[in-house]
């Protein structure tokens, strides 16, 4: 008999007699003649309950099904009494797959998130990080089929390359040097490495975008980009997702309704397609969520430039840990109180200071502020950052120089605003962020399958 | 007024009167009176042909419009004289966006594909790698579709790993280490590096599905992957796709089931959906592709024992360049003999030599031979390679202290076999290899945005 899936069999509308199903037990309670197996196989966060009679012909082995043990079980699907349940099993044949030792660590109780990250490889097993990595890819799947619905076209930028997006940012060295050869020579010598050169793991594909951008018209990159930060926070991670569209014949306004209509359409498929694993967070682990997510998709953005969100900050009547003065690079405790308390709503900051944003953004015409945005939501501060490009060539130029930054490496990039150079506008998403807002999880590591943080690559 | 794509005017059944396009010229021939321009703005292969007048407000500037220039263009859609094409617009107004200067790379006429990748950050503006990453984008969005309509899961597994799952392969490192901390040291001290210890760039996200797909059932991770392998040929590169779908309670029979509708799946999604650009691969680059495409997705793909297969191979007659005998590893020769002429279909070896194999597949009865699969493909030989996990913990361990392997770093891995471990399988297919399978393109550089190669990080 062919197996179906415990979601399949719990979203059935009739019953259709005998079912097939594999999965791991949860629990097990012994009445006197039965067994009650709340059985489980991860295609949703709901068990199925599985009643096996003690006249089960293998029912010796059955009584030894411990938690994390797996099992097949063959069965009629009848309404069941139980409350939360619609249907259940009753038994005609349960097979033993395997018996968990008993020193499973995933026993009935609750664990915290601490003791769960040491068990990276186990903790998807449980409701809670079931459900977060459900959502996790039904998201990245909608990204996929937002951008296929609008006619955007996928890019997979290099993830190993030569060049530094945003001219900072602490990069992770790639090298295909043998560390006894770096012994024997002393030093590193990427004349002889693989490259010929030395060789980075990317923060951004935003560069590439461009270039794709260009030619294609709308594109994006999802995928993994990298940050040798040496910094323990909730967070930061050393490997990270990132969806960064690229807009061609798009200013800063097409910039930010496109981050709007994402960031609420991803909202609401969640709300629509992941409604039993939201649920759990919303109950267990965030109180505020649900309201939270209902504002963020019912109510537009606010929008103002980064000028007046700083006189709002300065008259607010707030002491912040760091004060606030035209110029600075705003902190999560400012973009917080815009987004949570002054707006209530998730809030664009646009036209920053030239000075505190990247080389490639585009000049206003006040000669001073860049066209700049960022997206500040409830509960995380900055969410996406984007900007309107520099298309003129003249003045990415003179940007460049300014800031010292050395034209050669860049000539293909320059390339793109000698030949049909034309506006253009993205930005980046950190996809974790994204589902740390949706989820209410506050760290990062916890919406990663297997995390990457300073001294942490087990598994 | 709107701006819409060429694609979508083009695929219009009745002309809505005025359109509003931005694009790139492709060519400008003069006639006496007008100028006809070809626009192409990259969201498909072919142009719309725009006829600007010389009555035209700004015709002065339009007479200047060079290929690869920049323009918005407004006009009448009408039914156009021209054959191959059903509208043109009568331009109203045309607007030049920006001049490209004449030493502008991709004049029209045929450029060599060595050229092209020395300009890979204009090639996608060409009609041969536009249609190229344009199919290249709709392939991998068809992968989440499939996946998403059954049920898979998507994992992120993390790229850099502090192990290797094949116990082979050439990785690359990744270090945070300055390298004037390391000439200082006189070498790469590991210890005092970001996570402590050695770190690579993975090989294959397997080890991680398997944890996942023992959590939620059916999982797949699709993501880059990298060699360190210093060999220049036309199917190898250091950074590549790869696609991992890993499935519970699943069985070899059913990895090489759902391989092949996976693989179907995608060839006629992109028969329905990539019409145009793939008719350009079966037209210019492969004229035999067309036929074999339709064979591919039409007739059963072949099974058979790589026992079987060593036997049709010694009795083909052929003279191969590495002769062949039980217990080698096909080479490429070999494996497109059997899918190209002797089975003229994609075909599946199983049960290799446990010797060829990495530890983790499944022990056959025999003792001998393995619970492997690999699927042959004319003109590529190896696409896809998979097998049913070792799922015994005691003969895990066995074959892992039979090669050598320490156990210690696995132990979470090995936890998966202590704790409800299930029979299952899965495999790894490269995204590259069947996009080469797909359009006839010979060297993995072509299908790759910004290929990573030897020497090679340029851009």
């Amino acid at each position: 008999m062919k197996r179906t899936k415990i979601k399949a069999v719990l979203d059935m509308a009739n019953p259709p007699g005998e079912v097939f199903v594999q999965g791991w037990v949860r629990t097990k309670r012994d009445a006197k003649d039965f067994s009650f197996i709340e059985l489980n196989d991860g295609s949703c966060l709901a068990n199925i309950q599985v009643i096996a009679g003690n006249d089960l012909a293998k029912y010796r082995k059955v009584e030894k099904l411990t938690t994390g043990s797996a099992a097949s079980v063959t069965g009629q699907l009848v309404a069941s009494p139980g409350k939360g349940q619609k249907w259940e099993i009753q038994a005609t044949a349960v097979d033993v797959i395997s018996i968990a030792s008993e020193n499973y660590p995933l026993q009935k109780k609750r664990h915290t998130d601490e003791f769960l990250r040491s068990i990276a490889h186990l903790r998807p097993r449980t409701n809670k990080y079931g459900a977060a990595f459900r959502i996790r890819s039904r998201m990245a799947q909608a990204i996929h089929a937002f951008y296929l619905d609008k006619g955007f076209y996928y890019l997979h930028s290099p993830l190993i390359t030569g060049s530094d997006c945003e001219g900072a940012g602490e990069m992770f060295r790639v090298t295909g040097l043998d560390p006894a050869d770096v012994q024997k020579q002393g030093r590193m010598d990427f004349s002889r490495d693989f490259f010929g050169q030395e060789a980075n793991l990317t923060v951004s594909g935003q560069l590439s975008a461009e270039m794709f951008a260009l030619a294609l018209g709308d594109v994006y990159t999802f995928s993994p980009t990298f940050r040798a930060e040496n910094s323990n926070t909730r967070r930061h991670a050393a490997e990270f997702w990132m969806l960064e569209p690229e807009m061609a014949f798009c200013d800063l306004d097409g910039d930010m309704d496109h981050a709007e209509e994402l960031v609420k359409y991803l909202v609401r498929h969640a709300m629509d397609h992941c409604r039993e694993d939201l649920d759990l967070f919303m109950r267990f682990v965030d109180k505020n969520l649900g309201p939270q997510l209902e504002t963020l998709v019912s109510k537009p953005f606010a929008r103002l430039p980064y000028t007046d969100a700083v006189e709002i900050l300065k008259k607010c009547g707030r002491t912040f840990e760091y004060p606030v003065e035209y110029g600075i690079d705003l902190q999560s405790e400012h973009e917080r109180f815009l987004a949570e308390e002054h707006f209530k709503t998730p809030v664009f900051l646009t036209d920053y200071p030239r000075q505190i944003k990247p080389f490639y953004m585009r000049m206003n015409d006040d000669g001073q502020t860049v066209a700049a945005m960022d997206l500040l939501v409830p509960g995380i501060g900055e969410l996406i950052g984007g900007s309107q490009r520099e298309e003129r060539l003249s003045v990415l130029e003179a940007r460049m120089d300014e800031i010292g930054l050395d034209k050669d490496p860049y000539w293909w990039y320059l390339d793109s605003r000698r030949f049909g150079t034309v506006p253009h506008a993205g930005f980046g998403m950190g996809f974790e962020r994204f589902l740390m807002m949706l989820t209410g999880i506050s760290n990062i590591r916890d919406v990663i399958a297997f995390p990457r943080t300073p001294g942490s690559i087990d598994f």
